[in-house]
């Protein structure tokens, strides 16, 4: 292959080929064995299975494989993609979710931004899957198509641009609460998106018992009176923004406990100092935090980012391996709102004795991380009645 | 587990928690490599393929990976069983792609068997694969399936029901010829069964310069007289049988060269012995062939089977790993006819100085198959003009 002229960034030769492949876990090597992994001795298999298709998840890999499904339109914090320009990310999660959880993931990156046709063909396609891990697509359309799916499949749906960040936020939160001394009822929080991430987050966080939040879009606080609202947000104002405040989400800021930043917004050191003595900056926009980490720090008790390059990343890779292996493991039919706040929780006390301002989260790479997240969630499912062993 | 009640059958313990899996192909020990393979650095890769969408077959697994999509109505000899038994069946071609031809395969098996959903399901799964290789969909309508998906997409799509079995016959008996000492051109042929695998042989066999082919369905042979016939079956009356045969498929076989068994039915001895001197008999039905290889033995002088437990074993394996890994290598836009037919010389020629009655295909254990199949395929891709590499 000739040289590439992308070749002094090495994040292009790394992903020359792609990052996956798939492997067979028996081998074929006389007739004897090709008689048994295919006909005739899989067609006794497939016969069986046909007799009581529950048998599918003993005898193929189905029970432990998630179609990780994006249609491109929100592929980070890049935009609207397309299908082809998804596919490194959605390989890079399948990487992951085996790295990280030992499950089976398959990239599949739709051609179409169509809500009902995303939805026929998960559908289609689901009965070779133990879970679909929705990804990268843009709001509105992520809610709709992640509760419809959910609701004609017995296999988990999880659109994890919410419900990972939603998880790992917690996490991160009850932890800093812990650090500073409070409990999450205490804290006023201010939400500045109202996309996928944003709306997630803010509903796990009024589960888990924060009092007070208030959730801004790029028009400011969303609340009752406006009259720009989508169902989503009508929905946010009606169970948020207790006060009825309706300024800016930097107003907002003043004398508020914490800020959890996950647009592609930003907020003025001004608007961070003015905040509650002991401030929690979580700024999650990538690659550019709402407020830089270190200009947040002069302010702010504890400072998050989605960074690898400071403290406290908060990075969706703590939570959803964890949470489909757990899922899996007990064959979940869903992820329940119980089972998120579960794997949060379980996320949060992995950091044990190592808790200060500078570690609310474990490190990625903290091998206890998906154990604690996925026994808790699995724990959960049975406690939820979705589990089916 | 609990001991299963198919433990006795070796089968099924081989196939607990399915035949393949996703590895990685980079790992991500540290934090820099986590940048690397996924935010920020895989942003920079999706950035790249979104400006030029063809870097995709550079940049992620697209250019080595194909999807093997079936509907599960036509699982192997067993009929329509559904998608979820299917799935064994799929999972072990995923296997054999692999191990035989280095290509990657996921198994997607589709919750719908109309002809429209199915087509639009594959348009919209393209972006992510370099190929589609069509598996156990029942005819007719697999060859619209197949031919209307090969006008939307440029990447090969191949029903190998059809096409694999087609190469593999052609390969078979070109070289059962050599043995008996004939051409080709000489030979009179009766295919027994007109669905997928009858028409695609019939089809490859005519190319290949067979002169003189009859096909069968359950009511007899095919001719232009019949007003019982499918689309499909009228354009086969009309390209075969010149001599407007009316009868029986065994009324047909009396003083004919070949018998090609691609269907249900069966045979008697009786028809057999009636065909001319130096007969040959593929009987392919799985898993009981047509006429029992040992009973075609005593009047026919070659005889092939499905089966791996007697000579001159038929079996696809022989095509689709190295007709894909050849159309990949080139990055092919489809598989032509001229493809297949370089697939089935070249396998044919493979057998070499160990040409026999008893040696007209190569064991599928063979290392030298799938080099010289892909080779063949991939030069002809080339000459054909389908070749973008």
């Amino acid at each position: 292959m000739p040289a590439h002229p992308f070749d002094d960034d090495p994040a292009f030769p790394l992903h020359h080929g792609g990052k996956i492949e798939i492997r067979p876990t028996v081998r074929v090597r006389d007739a004897a064995g090709l008689a048994l992994a295919y006909t005739p001795g899989v067609g006794r298999v497939s016969a069986a299975i046909a007799a009581d298709p529950r048998l599918a998840d003993e005898l193929t890999w189905r029970s432990n494989v998630v179609a990780v499904v994006t249609d491109g339109t929100a592929v980070l914090g890049l935009g609207d993609l397309g299908p082809a320009a998804a596919l490194p990310v959605m390989e890079g999660k399948a990487l992951l979710f085996k790295e990280f959880g030992g499950v089976d993931a398959v990239p599949l990156c739709l051609d179409t931004t169509d809500t009902e046709e995303i939805i026929e063909t998960v559908v289609r396609l689901a009965p070779s899957f133990g879970g679909i891990n929705l990804e990268d697509i843009s709001a509105p359309r992520c809610f709709e198509i992640e509760a419809r799916l959910q609701e004609r499949l017995d296999i988990p749906v999880f659109h994890d641009d919410q419900h990972g960040t939603a998880i790992v936020v917690l996490a991160a939160l009850r932890n800093a609460a812990r650090v500073t001394g409070r409990d999450l009822s205490d804290l006023r929080v201010v939400v500045s998106g109202a996309g996928a991430a944003g709306v997630a987050v803010t509903t796990i966080l009024l589960e888990a018992g924060v009092g007070d939040i208030a959730v801004g879009d790029s028009r400011g606080i969303v609340h009752v009176g406006r009259d720009d609202l989508s169902d989503v947000k009508v929905k946010l104002a009606e169970s948020t923004n207790i006060a009825g405040f309706s300024g800016s989400i930097e107003q907002a800021l003043r004398g508020s406990d914490v800020f959890v930043g996950v647009s592609a917004g930003t907020v003025a050191e001004d608007a961070v100092a003015s905040m509650a003595e002991h401030s929690i900056v979580f700024s999650l926009a990538n690659p550019e935090p709402e407020v830089h980490p270190e200009v947040a720090r002069r302010h702010a008790r504890v400072v998050a980012t989605g960074r690898s390059d400071f403290p406290n990343q908060i990075n969706n890779v703590l939570a959803f391996p964890g949470v489909f292996k757990g899922a899996l493991s007990v064959r979940a039919s869903r992820i329940t709102e119980g089972m998120k706040l579960a794997a949060a929780l379980a996320l949060a006390d992995v950091v044990g004795a190592a808790l200060d301002e500078d570690h609310v989260v474990p490190s990625v790479f903290d091998p206890l991380v998906v154990p604690a997240v996925s026994a808790a969630v699995a724990a959960a499912a049975r406690v939820e009645g979705v589990a089916r062993r």
